[in-house]
């Protein structure tokens, strides 16, 4: 694991305590480097319609979420500025769904990450994120010496 | 009430009654008429991080339905194909938020819906949401003569 | 005419002075206010493929210049950051198009403007640009006491 | 190379026979196999403001040019549905742009496919296009033992 990753992963850490929302979900973080996260969670009952298909706004929130931990990832503080998503397959009841964030591109103050939903082999969406820097660290690491 | 708008308050109906997602995230179908709806949801301690900022994933929920009623509003069975949605202010615990959704434009099965979603005067984010037809009707009609 | 609508001209003047692409297009201003804007453009033989419909890229183009005149009309230099545009119907040879842009919100020092383009009562091409403000005024406003 | 990347290169001949738009903005194409497509163009006098910034819609137009060749690779008659770019960096005249057009998913008879615009090692605009088959090839394939 490099440096990068590893600043990542305490970057996570410090969201994740944070991320009651993500959490009440059921969401695990499968792994985070520098510049990308992987998100699971499983399509619950209060997730779904009466006939079993998950509502939208849950895959967007996965997606939303694996873009998160990605884009602040460099323990740098980074918002969401603007999301689309692709609706590519229905998801349903009982289905895992793995939402994979890899960064695109970073200029100024701006990123773009793509993410993609999968269950198993199939695509349920594709996501891009936009995010902007807001200034301030998630993790000191001036004190990083004292870690050891 | 014209018979368009009675006839969009039944498919809000059909579809309100399948939707365990809405109402399992404490939404509200304000108005509903046709090519529009209104929906509102107050933000829950679960949908919250740590600091009583909500995971965008229920804010896009909340347009996400306000869209899906709306679409659905001509008794013609529509999914949504893609949306974006730009973030203009944090929303925060306690929070009541309505979603605004009208109708853009049509054209052959596809439409373009707007949802402004507001916290009193204040515009928490703009969604775009693309909807297409895929056949099928919501409530019969053709018994229509029957009701009374 | 308002102070602001003439203003908002002043701006419009400013920039079509300087903005070759767009007059060698052949686009023409068909009004300016604050917020809004409406250019037109035919589309020529050398906008097209060989069956006489229009390259996307020049619809494009006329939205974002409508778009542009729309976002700069309160005299602070904006610029776009990100635009999505659905295309509804075709354009062919000879079409006069016309570019509708209306501003839907500010937040910040970002704003949201929609662009709608028809060719008669057909809506062609439905455009979404996200701008931002990047500090700067495009005309003298101090020396307006002389202008008398 | 392939079949499928031969094949690739023969649609794409019959589009650029009939693309006189793409033609007259100067563009080139550098490549193109099954699911992808480069071409470059150089940000000419009449593509900018009199500041020497290109146009943003010339920059869409070389995208879109790349998304085109990229999504009617398989020799099924697409076209774009809708399009997003962001703008990271101007383009000035003189620069040779480069756009490299990928594909990232395929559902149904929609696809979605990522261009990225760079000059030299500079991203000047990230642009994702989704697209819809419509029925028909652009080339013959039935003849294709005559060929030699």
């Amino acid at each position: 694991m490099t440096a990068a990753d590893e600043l990542a992963q305490r970057c996570a850490d410090v969201m994740w305590a944070d991320d009651v929302a993500s959490r009440q979900l059921g969401m695990t973080i499968e792994a985070v480097a520098s510049g990308t996260a992987t998100v699971s969670m499983t399509v619950r009952d209060d997730m779904t319609n009466g006939h079993g298909t998950a509502h939208g706004g849950f895959i967007f929130a996965l997606a939303d979420s694996a873009f998160a931990f990605a884009c602040n990832s460099r323990n740098e503080r980074t918002v969401a500025q603007a999301c689309d998503i692709v609706f590519a397959a229905p998801a349903r009841l009982g289905d895992r769904l793995v939402a994979g964030a890899t960064e695109r591109a970073r200029f100024g103050r701006n990123g773009i990450y793509d993410v993609r939903v999968t269950r198993g082999d199939d695509v349920v969406a594709e996501f891009r994120g936009r995010s902007r820097t807001i200034g301030g660290a998630l993790v000191d690491v001036t004190e990083e010496g004292h870690d050891g």
